[in-house]
């Protein structure tokens, strides 16, 4: 069993809110996250495999490979974007660390399993400060 | 001379466009950073001064000093907030990092100074990737 | 299951030693770390929780709370402090970075416990070149 | 139970290709990794024991002891070397970052033994953005 | 006048030597540098500029633009290249940082004027341990 | 011309404190710093020198001559050491990160200088969030 993990960045505005609540009760659980004209954070993301060493290539997979389904389900949806409003897979749901990072869990645990390889960890980082990490 | 650089952090969102151009103007010139829904950045900002080192303490000036001017006069007014809709030095001011650096700037330059020290650099960065230095 | 992590510095003094030991012995099995005059680090400490996200919020917990229960248990009693004479739960012990990350494990176990999250890992970093991992 | 971990550095060349493919098959399935006139990197290698903290010392085992074995049995053969035709260990097979992780595991995991620990992860990170890590 | 900055990565073999001398002489200079075998790094470069920024646009110039520059001109002659090889504007020049922080600065140094910018410096870090500038 | 830079690191500790003042004196100016038993930093420290690139090797200078000064004349005496008590250029003088790094220049520009190069700054940094230069 070996580990593998993608490194990838970017750019998004969101707020932390709960629409059924109003201003003051979003303010005190979200604080200045409850901001109504929004912020915005430079995400790194981490994507982490397992599975067995191909004897051929000597690769868990082609980070090629998985760094295609990462871009194209993960980055080009959420880079220099608003979470609340333009994430499709986002919808509906707060979008604090832990719930973004199960959201990316779900864009592509299925694409990297048909890559042969088992989605074991992804871990999104929003300040240096805290991140979330999520296994399934 | 001595130069002493403290380091802040802040996230914000922001979006790049000229209001007198239309979408497609904006689009063009600003590409993704133009959204019209916000995309932000965690960005670090770093205050360099200049001057003599006082011989009673060994500091150019106190770094608390620097840093109450730096909190309630930048970090206050930046953190978790919308560049372009709620911070007052920068109102009508694309928000650019080169902009945001001047602007900075002209926040701290003269309390910087009544602190007998000269502010030599305001340096802003937008992300790993890329920052921005103003001399005055 | 999903794990959050929030990370908190801190700079102090220590010195790796037995006092049942002779300076020669000490010397011997620590090395400079025995100076009887201290050294001293900055600290990075990674507190670790693993629980359910609350549907309301998004939160695991609240990571304001768990930064109040660090900064009064952890960071406050060894920030700018001396390990070996002044931190109360390190009294006695040697000051390791694994027995600095057991110490501050106990420190925070219950009050994380009572917040509705399990303590999954301290991890504590000396230097850039080495730290230690503690799971309970 | 106490995990620790030692980092080290070391730059090398190489080259992903497989003998018994030609120039266009290593080019398909290795793209510019398999350039025949080589490329490098700034390797970081962690090392990571675990085991019970030795109450006399506070240590797992003394760093310096892991250093050694790391040094000499990996570092040295590494550092400033051509792993496809310099390092013994790495003889006949494809330098990924995986193999490499799965190698140095093999080199150093009996001496951890006999210093009374276990090796844990051996986590090579070949960029800023991949890494691997082997667990045994 | 603003100074902006722009990061970017590649992955090269070298070595130091000069072939003018033998082994032994290229050995007592560049030590493990002089490999004949090659070793590499993942080099970081900053480039910088200076100039008035665009009232228009708020930019010094367009990030954009410069990026296309050095990717074109620099970073695809080098990344993933044996720099003493396949480096049209390092033949024949010992690929020391010094010499390729020289080298950089003249490949892009007239392009980056016609945008109307000034090259103010190109720096070149081969490790974490060591960089190179370059002023012109 | 061109600038070359050195990175080393030490761990030590200190104190700011004045011995005219009495304890509240220090305490009001120095704050937490006055700690009377000692804190610590691993402080990273830069050093920079200039001059013409050598056509004979490519070099400014053959850093593992600068390696060798900046480690016998400043990382030997620092590393692990109580910087206040047994720094013999630091006697006297309070422990600040600039006089720090005026210390440090003293202690190599004389050497420095008779490699054939100009020490051109040394930077100090005390935490990731604060740092001086010198420039002579």
């Amino acid at each position: 069993m070996i580990y593998i993990t993608r490194r990838e960045t970017f750019n998004a505005a969101h707020r932390l809110f709960k629409p059924e609540w109003n201003d003051e009760q979003n303010l005190k659980v979200f604080g200045k996250c409850s901001n109504p004209n929004w912020h915005g954070h430079n995400y790194v993301l981490y994507v982490t495999l397992k599975g067995e060493v191909d004897s051929e290539t000597g690769f868990l997979i082609n980070l090629k490979d998985l760094s295609k389904i990462v871009k194209s389900r993960v980055i080009e949806k959420l880079d220099h974007k608003n979470i609340n409003l333009e994430v499709d897979f986002m919808k509906g749901i707060i979008p604090s660390t832990e719930n973004l990072a199960i959201g990316i869990w779900k864009q592509i645990e299925k694409p990297v399993s048909e890559l042969g390889a088992h989605l074991h960890c992804v871990k999104i980082s929003e300040t240096e400060n805290n991140f979330a990490e999520y296994y399934g």
